[in-house]
């Protein structure tokens, strides 16, 4: 089948038809699903719901001479400080435990560099005349808030399959106002790319103008596989150390998609100097963190290989989800020539460049029936996607069969906001009853 | 029997050697005892234990339509916020349930207003040429090393036994710089006294002249009751709201010295305008606070009468070691002249106010002996006592026995303190032995 470019106007407006035939069925269903954010199901959650009783215990609460319940400890328990060093492949005293998430310790790093400044900051942030911030796009707009809401000029970096296109990185690094960039080193959302070995090399390399730029390792997605084994990552900690600039870089992650999302426990970790820093920091807004959910989180998951194991698990429910998106994708649009995507193995998005153009008038095809998306441009700095192109689907919350009807609403929609940018056309809601 | 003041320097020279011998006796029991944090008694931890156990059934994590393990919910479970009204008389509207520290809410609060202002400010603080923050003093020491972390500069206002000095109060908010102030209405930290009710609508009616003076209402001994019954007191939000200022105070109350001092929630109550404001400012930092423990909470306490029940249970094990505290203070010291102290009924002190240069001498002579206070002058902004007289004694965390012991200790050094005074000496460490 040829794509539409090459078809005729006469065989598209068939084309048209048929799909308004298929809208109109659609809307008839009533659809009312919500594919907007990456939420675990219900069935994930229930899988790990032993959490809730695997510290019921209250002489269970003491632990290395500690009593988890009580004040103190702002670091963490030191066994929890031992479990994120096995997940991250770091050492304990390079890791701090926060919350339940991880985002809360990105914004609070950040919030700290304007206020105060980093261990290498000649001054704080808020006194420079100007910051900016890179930003790799598409990326996550939770990240890219947190930088815009501290005034930072927001500059977007193309994402290519092996990660931020580091020919350019290294070059805006050369500007002293380039304070730092947002990274998912590994299923980066929402693509769902993994930063290969170089990149990963030429990121610990980095040499910037800053004395004090930093790396925002967001390894959210670190044991998240849903599809084949386990794909072990290097550690970014030792590697900046060994390229001489140990306190360039902050990790993160969370069991916020491992256990519960909204009860979960975070980590940062970064030089030991760096936590250092950071405690002094943090100790004046927190006496301690929830250590008794800590503990709870040691017992539950154990360790890295624990772990992994439940991530196995996670799988055989995300799994068939992400193999339903990109089949019904497959089906629907390949070899149309107005749309592409990545197929990833983890993390929890698919990404699809849809014709440039065409991504807000996908979306606001599918609200009509009642299915809404992330908003298009969402996953650029300031919500705008230069290309209107991106968008992306979070296939993880809804049942499958749900799933699938919202996949058909949208390769529907797109192939219609397709149709109508080669026609010229603007369909009417009223038309497309 | 006279006061120091009043009798011969023979008899002070009596008094000292009797007290030496008793410092040389206390010195044999090489005490290691830290009384420098409110930190309740494991035994007070185990009575509350049953929170560990209390949601165990995945099923009962679903409630009002909301999963408490997803992602979601910012302003807290609709339950969450209905206890807390009915913990602190306002409206379900007019609460934000938090994480496990209220110290958090109270520095991300001002962090806020530094870095991006309160909803009626003119401009972030951090624009501003200077800010000053109100310090009843003695006061609560991580309260005034917030503001200090801002590089506010800090006013120590006098506390009287009805609360900070108003008329003082009053007179400094009419000058702009001034932007706040800190309150701990019930059971001061750390003196133990209760705002009467004049104090109160005074706080309720100030005119600030800058128009976003900040009223932080610490409630953190709100039911903390140790001897008696219940106090009620009045919901501070709707009496700023009466008094035509609703967005004037913001108020904090946690689980803390409820349930577990690590592991609790923590909630922010004010006007709907500051909530929503606030909640807007929130969304950049999180997704969500940890609604599990949220819901364990609520089914825990159940509400404020239940809640205050189980205050009393709190008072069996609490009452006894401040009976202690006093009695020893009253056997030891009553009637030399050379301290006074308020007998509480609530909170988490006692506060010792020593003969004028005499208190950090007084934990010195302590330390030798190994007792650790809470340091001299940390009640004062900057850690400054400008009497060098307040002693906070914090009498949870001290099985009774080595309490009364450590009493001792406090009160044979104290009385040595003063006697130096008097006399003209300074015992070295090896005089004493």
């Amino acid at each position: 089948m040829a794509t539409y470019a090459c078809r005729s106007r006469e065989d598209l407006r068939v084309e048209v038809k048929k799909l308004r035939a298929r809208f109109e069925r659609l809307r008839h269903e009533q659809l009312d699903l919500d594919m907007t954010r990456g939420k675990p199901s219900r069935l994930q959650l229930d899988m790990v719901s032993g959490l809730l009783s695997v510290l019921s215990d209250k002489d269970e609460c003491i632990i290395d001479g500690i009593d988890c319940r009580n004040y103190g400890d702002l670091a963490g328990l030191q066994c929890a400080r031992a479990y994120w060093a096995d997940v991250l492949g770091c050492k304990p005293s390079q890791t701090f435990v926060g919350g339940n998430a991880s985002l809360s310790l990105m914004h609070d790093l950040i919030a700290r560099a304007y206020t105060h400044g980093l261990k290498d900051s000649p001054r704080p942030w808020c006194k420079e005349s100007r910051v900016k911030f890179l930003c790799p796009s598409p990326g996550y707009d939770r990240h890219f808030r947190i930088t815009e809401h501290f005034g930072f000029e927001l500059i977007a970096v193309p994402m290519t399959p092996d990660g931020p296109d580091m020919d350019i990185v290294e070059e805006l690094v050369r500007d002293p106002m380039v304070k730092g960039i947002w990274c998912v080193p590994k299923y980066s959302n929402p693509q769902g790319y993994t930063y290969c070995e170089e990149t990963v090399d030429r990121f610990a390399n980095l040499k910037p103008a800053a004395p004090d730029f930093l790396i925002m390792w967001d390894n959210a997605y670190c044991v998240h596989e849903f599809e084949g084994e386990f794909e072990p990552f290097r550690d970014i900690i030792s590697l900046c150390a060994e390229a001489g600039r140990p306190n360039m870089v902050y990790e993160f992650a969370s069991t916020s998609k491992i256990t519960f999302p909204g009860a979960g426990i975070s980590v940062m970790a970064s030089s030991e100097e760096n936590i250092e820093y950071w405690s002094k920091l943090a100790a004046i807004q927190t006496i301690s963190y929830d250590k008794v959910n800590q503990l709870r989180h040691v017992r539950f998951l154990k360790d890295r290989a624990h772990t992994i194991e439940l991530m196995k698990q996670h799988a055989t429910i995300m799994g068939p989800k992400f193999a339903m998106v990109l089949k019904m994708l497959r089906y629907e649009l390949t070899n149309k020539g107005i749309a592409h995507w990545h197929h990833p193995k983890g993390g929890y998005f698919v990404c699809v460049a849809a014709m440039p153009g065409t991504a807000k008038r996908t979306l606001e095809l599918c609200s009509w029936l009642g299915v809404k998306f992330t908003p298009a441009g969402a996953t650029y700095p300031y919500g705008i996607d230069p290309h209107d192109s991106m968008i992306r689907i979070a296939p993880s919350l809804p049942p499958i069969d749900d799933l699938e009807k919202a996949m058909e609403v949208f390769c529907v929609s797109l192939k219609l906001a397709a149709l109508e940018k080669y026609l010229g056309i603007t369909l009417e809601n009223e038309d497309l009853i």
